[in-house]
């Protein structure tokens, strides 16, 4: 698995045709790291092998997860595909400029993923929240429905179209999303033991608001340990 | 039906959902005009219209032709996507390049169209033969495989990304494909009684050379009537 080339990760997919193509599309402009998280069929699927024309043969075994956050561990930057404006404040690009990002982190050594929801509704928000980078795909304001294989055929496409930019001297490495989600479930542990989701009713979208906060850092494993560091002192459990 | 925006012939095809899944595609950017050329299955398709997603029913009717110079006769300019090489000598770019050029060239008031071929085998030299441009799709060398409808929407969905550059100054019209093929026609039938094709299994292939020699010339109105001019004048038919 190379980390020069981006992740697809179908978040709860529904047909398998849409998987089969999706796996298709990426195999005809390179790219063979798929991974699905909770595909409403389960998986394996004889419809998706059919309809990938043989690429599911050709490529390494796809991953299942059950949660986007275990999908995501391994990787640094996480784009998500979205219609619809959401109410988060994060960079969104189109697919082409999206796809010139990408190349430049990958030659930074940072391993990207793109997130793509499910037929019906998209994306949730919570889905949306472990993104750092929004991708907008323009259409026909008048017809804009793009289905699933078609939406990952636009983004690997414009992938395979850039050339690789050279690879870049070492900055900071960023934390994988393993570390900043440890993170994130301590900080939302320790803030719930001081009491800071008084309204039971409310604590998701607070939570989530956390995340989308500390999400547009984009932290570096250094400062993962600091912030580690920080909780812990603010907690008063830090060795004096 | 604007002038402005290339038509979308496919060649042939065979499975109605693909010539859905080309009109899904078109819609999603904005384009109309779909025409076909001997679908294998005829025309309503009910598998098409499912596939389409409403956007056949959105567009203007399909229309159906028997052969591509009926299809094409009203355009100025053709580009022909194919996978393959061809043994021709006519200008090849890829789909980015080409949507510009088609932008250009609806700015000089030109109607262009893309020939797609059917999913078995693609489009046959002699369809290849009636266009001036040949668009390639460049994808994984060793899963190239693209379907039909993914090949329409990725010319489609380039074409849509261009910002239209500005309507410049008139220059000679071109010659439609209709004024063209009439041209080409008298031409062999010109050459057929001068004794031009001595050997019958071999006309085909002298023709499509011919044809292929004439449209790398892409003649304005004015030079197709000087062209009947010279044909009048070599056969002796001119006035003196």
């Amino acid at each position: 698995m190379s980390i020069s080339k981006p992740t697809i990760i179908l978040v709860k997919p529904q047909m398998g045709e849409n998987i089969g193509a999706a796996a298709r599309a990426m195999l005809n402009f390179g790219l063979t790291d798929l991974r699905l998280v909770s595909p409403r069929d389960g998986w394996p699927s004889e419809s998706a092998e059919a309809m990938s024309a043989g690429a599911l043969d050709k490529m390494p075994p796809v991953q299942v997860f059950d949660s986007v956050a275990e999908a995501i561990a391994d990787c640094h930057h996480v784009y998500a595909t979205t219609a619809r404006p959401r109410d988060m404040v994060k960079p969104a690009m189109p697919a082409r400029e999206a796809a010139n990002d990408m190349h430049a982190r990958a030659a930074k050594e940072q391993k990207t993923a793109i997130l793509f929801g499910g037929e019906r509704a998209g994306l949730e928000n919570d889905d949306v929240a472990h993104a750092h980078t929004i991708i907008t795909l323009p259409t026909n304001p008048d017809f804009s429905s793009l289905n699933l294989g078609q939406a990952v055929m636009l983004c690997v496409y414009e992938w395979f179209q850039v050339t690789p930019p050279a690879l870049s001297q070492n900055e900071d490495p960023l934390a994988t999303q393993k570390d900043f989600e440890d993170l994130m479930n301590r900080l939302e542990e320790e803030l719930d033991k001081g009491g800071f989701f008084p309204a039971p009713d409310m604590k998701p979208t607070t939570v989530r608001n956390v995340r989308n906060l500390f999400t547009r850092i984009e932290m570096t494993d250094q400062e993962v340990r600091t912030f580690h560091g920080m909780v812990s002192a603010l907690i008063g459990k830090k060795k004096r």
